[in-house]
């Protein structure tokens, strides 16, 4: 009942039906256009987690010069999934059924960086929550939270 | 970026600006109708934290005689909504902006316990996020998890 | 590109692939415990299309006297599901994933309607969305809006 | 109670404060650096709506090649605020509370429209929702939806 245990996502041992499954994000990483326009990088896959890295600079911002709140789901986003797709099967991909994101200061600073927690894997679904925390001058803030549900696409593996 | 870290909401020592904060809290739950209908109860408070349990029974089922995602809803709305009110001043009421639940696992066994934690507390806006619990012969299963607004609305102090 | 057209959810003629659909949704809500200890109605199905019904009173009220976020949140959460439920199989159950919901105004008046409208079915998750208007003296405000995510169990009749 | 009626966020009249809201609107996205590296494009801006329209294409895309959900939730987050900022007094500005977004098809074709609606404006906050469509052949096929909290910064009018 206490409000300072570890929470979910943070305290399941968890283990990956593909050993190859770090391989396999980063591979699919690096075919997601996406990230590299943005220019976020891949830092650390573990079973059930993921964290990209992304430098506040002007390309990504919104009016008033912090990251934009888009910009910081999207990262997010790729971290969840990327999290959850640990976990997949090998023959298997991931789809983002829905994610929902609360902004609780600008993103700026040094750094971003998006976690990715795996809270519940599943055969058909996979939930996942996220964090997104600005370093500056060696601190970490807390400027988003996420919630997310993965689709696990069965037969559908990335070629 | 370690995946077992502590989270965000467990970490922060939070001093309540109304050392009333818990009677303010119990005295607010008291007047919920719709908890007393549920057969809620207020099983904690602590600065920006508050637990609530509910007996599942047939009251309070969908089809399957699970409890009711809304009713899940319900008290991890209210656990969410208390636990940002411990850190609200005294002269202030709470309203909740919005909610977002994940249903993990069917809600069942010999008791439901959702906690609601502060993630970010605030002059305007609270952000909380929570989770539900279903205890089961001494073991305890993650069933929801939630991210929740909150709005803190000065000057209007509940009688 | 007008912000006058109908929206998702309103503009697509569904077939229920059950014809008995409205039979199914009538019993399945019957067996639904939770919405008669709020005292919830059904009140419209058709196909991709839900309504229940529900009378603001102590018993269902926060605090301040208006109907609980959480409550709102039921009855909202039971529409989107027997939405989605009617366009379902005859061999199969319903399960809610999650859903978001956003509270626009104080619950309360003569009556409030949720409707649970389908935007998207499929084969094993369904995406809804809800409105919940609050009636008064014959006008009609709307209180929230949700978004839902249903998962299709297959081979899981109800009884 | 007919599913075909137009839906919240349609059909409220709204009339702006500041008569200079399309300049205003303009004049921000154009700060907004992540529209530009992602190659969004303003489309359109009118009382309480807004679209922005995204070539899809390799640049922008995830690992299958559709767009990134994070790059939906992008776009659609700038239409939800601006449709929202539309309606703030000239010397506010607009932050992204939070939002959810439910991914319905791949995000692919000749073109993304992200549209955003004002569903509930307000002092302090102001409540969206969003569709992003892709038009392919002539065709449009809705993707993904959105629900979306902002909040007026009052006296923080952008430079």
């Amino acid at each position: 009942m206490s409000p300072t245990l570890p929470t979910a996502g943070s305290t399941f041992p968890f283990v990956p039906p593909d050993p190859a499954y770090a391989e396999r994000v980063r591979a699919s990483f690096a075919r997601q256009g996406a990230m590299k326009t943005l220019g976020a990088e891949l830092i650390a896959v573990e079973p059930g987690y993921c964290a990209i890295a992304l430098l506040p600079r002007p390309e990504v911002s919104q009016q008033h010069g912090y990251v934009h709140a888009g910009v910081v789901g999207a990262i997010v986003d790729s971290a969840g999934g990327y999290a959850g797709f640990t976990l997949f099967p090998a023959n298997a991909s991931v789809l983002t059924v829905e994610f929902k994101l609360n902004l609780l200061a600008p993103a700026s600073g040094d750094r971003l960086v998006a976690e990715g927690f795996v809270v519940k894997p599943g055969r058909t679904l996979a939930i996942t929550r996220g964090e997104v925390h600005a370093e500056h001058h060696g601190r970490r803030k807390l400027v988003a939270i996420m919630q997310q549900t993965l689709m696990v696409m069965h037969g559908k593996a990335e070629e």
